[in-house]
C-alpha cells in the first residue's frame, strides 16, 4: 500500500500528479489523499469570509472555522477538488470514488470548540470552532472500494462523536490511514523541491533523512512544515517503511521521487 | 427499492426529510438523490457569476453552464449540499455515503457544447456549454454499497465520454436510476404540497394521476415542472409503479405522501 498525499497549494500541478499516480496503481494498491487550502483561501475571500489562521501558545498553526469557514471548506475540498481529481482519474482509465471522512463516518475526530490561541504577548479564548482532530480510522469503505478495483481519492473533514462535521489536517488523516492500512510507503507532494533547510531556498534540500534523526529536523520545521513532520514521526512510529516528501509542481512528481529527487526519510 | 429526490430550494428543510429517510431505510432498500439549485444560485451571485438559465425553442427551461459556473455547480451540489445530507443520516445512524456521477463513473452522459435558445423573437446559439444529458448508469459502485449496508446518497454532476464533468438534471438522474435499479416508488419532494393544477395556488392540488393520463398534465406542467413531468413519463413506462410527488417543507414529508398528503401517480 502507497499513500500519496497531494497538497492544496496554488502552484500543484494535478494533471501532473493524475497522470503519474495513475502509472503507480497499476502496478500498487494505493490511495490519494488530498488538500485544497490556497482553492479554500481564495473562495472564502471572494465570500467575503477570509480564512483565519491562529497559533497555538506552543506554536502550532492552524485555522479557525466557524460554521460559514466549514461551508466553505466543504465546498472547496470535498466538492471542487475531490471531484476534479476523480475526474481527472477517470479519463487517465483509473475508477476513482471521491469520498471525505463524512462519508460511512470514514474518519472520526475529536471537536476543539474553544482553542487557545498567542496573539502578540498575549493568549486569546476563540469559541464556535469547528477545527477538530481526527483520532479514529473506520476501515470499512475504504477496503471495500480497494478489494473492488475502485481507487479512493480522499479528503477532510471527518466527524465528530457529536455528529458535527469537522475541519481536521490532511497530513494527520495521511500518517493515520497509513497506520492502519499498514502502508509502507508515504508520498507527500508540496510546493517546494522537498524538505528544505532553509524554506526559502529551493537550493537548500535535504535528500536524505534517518527516522531516528527526524526529531531533530522538527527544529528547522516552520508552520505547515511542522505539521508535516510531526505526521511523518507518527508514520514512522507507526512501521512506515519509506516516507518522500517531493515536488508537486513538476512532470512525474511520483516517479522523481523513486528516482531520487526530493527528501527521503527512512 | 425507493429512490427518493430531494429538490434544491430554499425552503427544504432537510432535518425533515433525513428524519424520515432514516425511518424509511430501516424497513427498504433505499436511495436519497438531492439537488441543491437555490444555494448555487445564491454562491454564484455572492461569487459574481450568477446562474444563467436559458429557455431552448420548444420552451424547456435549462441553466447554461459554463466552466466557472461548473466549478461552482460542483462545490455546491457534491461538496456542500451531499456532505450536509450525509452528515445528517450519520447523526441519526445511517451510515450513509456521498457520492456524485463522477464517482466510480456512475452516471455518463452526453455534453451539449452548443445549444441553441430563444430570446424573444429570436434564436441563437450558445456555445462552451457543460450541461448534458445523463444516458447511462454503471451500477458497480451503487449495488456494491448497497450490498454492504451503505446507503448512497447521490447528486449530480456526471462524466462525458470524453472526461468532461457536465451538469446534468436531478430527475432525468432519479428516472435513470429508477429504471435500472428496478426501483418499485419514487418520491419527489419539492417546494409544494404536490403538483398542483395552478402554480400559484397551493389549494389546486392534484391528489392523484392515473399514470395513462399522464400526458395531458405536461400541459399544465410550467418550468421546472415540465422537466418533472418528463422524467415521471420516463420512470412509469420503465415500470416504476407508484410515483409521489410531496411537500419537503413539512414534518414528515415521507411518511405523508404515504398517507396520501401530495400528489400519487399510479
Amino acid at each position: 500500500m502507497i499513500i500519496v498525499k497531494v497538497g492544496g497549494g496554488k502552484n500543484i500541478n494535478l494533471d501532473y500528479v493524475c497522470e503519474d499516480f495513475a502509472l503507480l496503481v497499476k502496478q500498487n494498491r494505493a490511495i490519494l489523499i488530498h488538500g485544497g487550502s490556497w482553492k479554500r483561501n481564495e473562495i472564502a475571500e471572494k465570500l467575503g469570509h477570509p480564512t483565519k489562521t491562529v497559533v497555538s501558545p506552543s506554536g502550532m498553526v492552524s485555522v479557525y472555522t466557524d460554521e460559514k469557514g466549514l461551508e466553505i471548506f466543504l465546498m472547496v475540498y470535498a466538492g471542487l477538488i475531490n471531484k476534479i481529481i476523480v475526474s481527472k482519474l477517470q479519463r487517465l482509465g483509473v475508477n476513482a470514488v471521491g469520498l471525505c471522512g463524512v462519508d460511512g463516518k470514514t474518519l472520526e475526530g475529536k471537536i476543539k470548540k474553544e482553542i487557545l490561541i498567542q496573539e502578540g504577548e498575549r493568549i486569546k479564548l476563540l469559541t464556535g470552532n469547528f477545527t477538530g482532530k481526527v483520532e479514529k480510522f473506520n476501515p470499512k469503505l475504504i477496503n471495500l472500494l480497494l478489494e473492488n478495483d475502485f481507487i479512493p481519492v480522499v479528503c477532510p473533514p471527518a466527524l465528530a462523536k457529536e455528529g458535527e462535521i469537522i475541519n481536521v489536517d490532511g497530513d494527520s488523516i495521511t500518517s493515520l490511514l497509513a497506520k492502519e492500512l499498514k502502508a509502507e510507503k508515504i508520498i507527500f507532494l508540496i510546493e517546494a523541491p522537498g524538505f528544505l533547510k532553509d524554506p526559502n531556498d529551493e537550493n537548500s534540500l535535504i535528500s536524505e533523512i534517518k527516522k531516528e534523526e527526524i526529531d531533530k529536523y522538527l527544529d528547522f520545521a516552520q508552520g505547515r512544515m511542522k505539521r508535516k513532520i510531526l505526521a511523518i514521526k507518527e508514520a514512522i512510529s507507526s512501521g512506515v517503511k519509506e516516507i518522500y516528501i517531493g515536488d508537486g509542481r513538476i512532470q512525474h512528481p511520483l516517479l522523481g521521487v523513486f528516482e531520487g529527487k526530493g527528501t527521503k526519510i527512512f
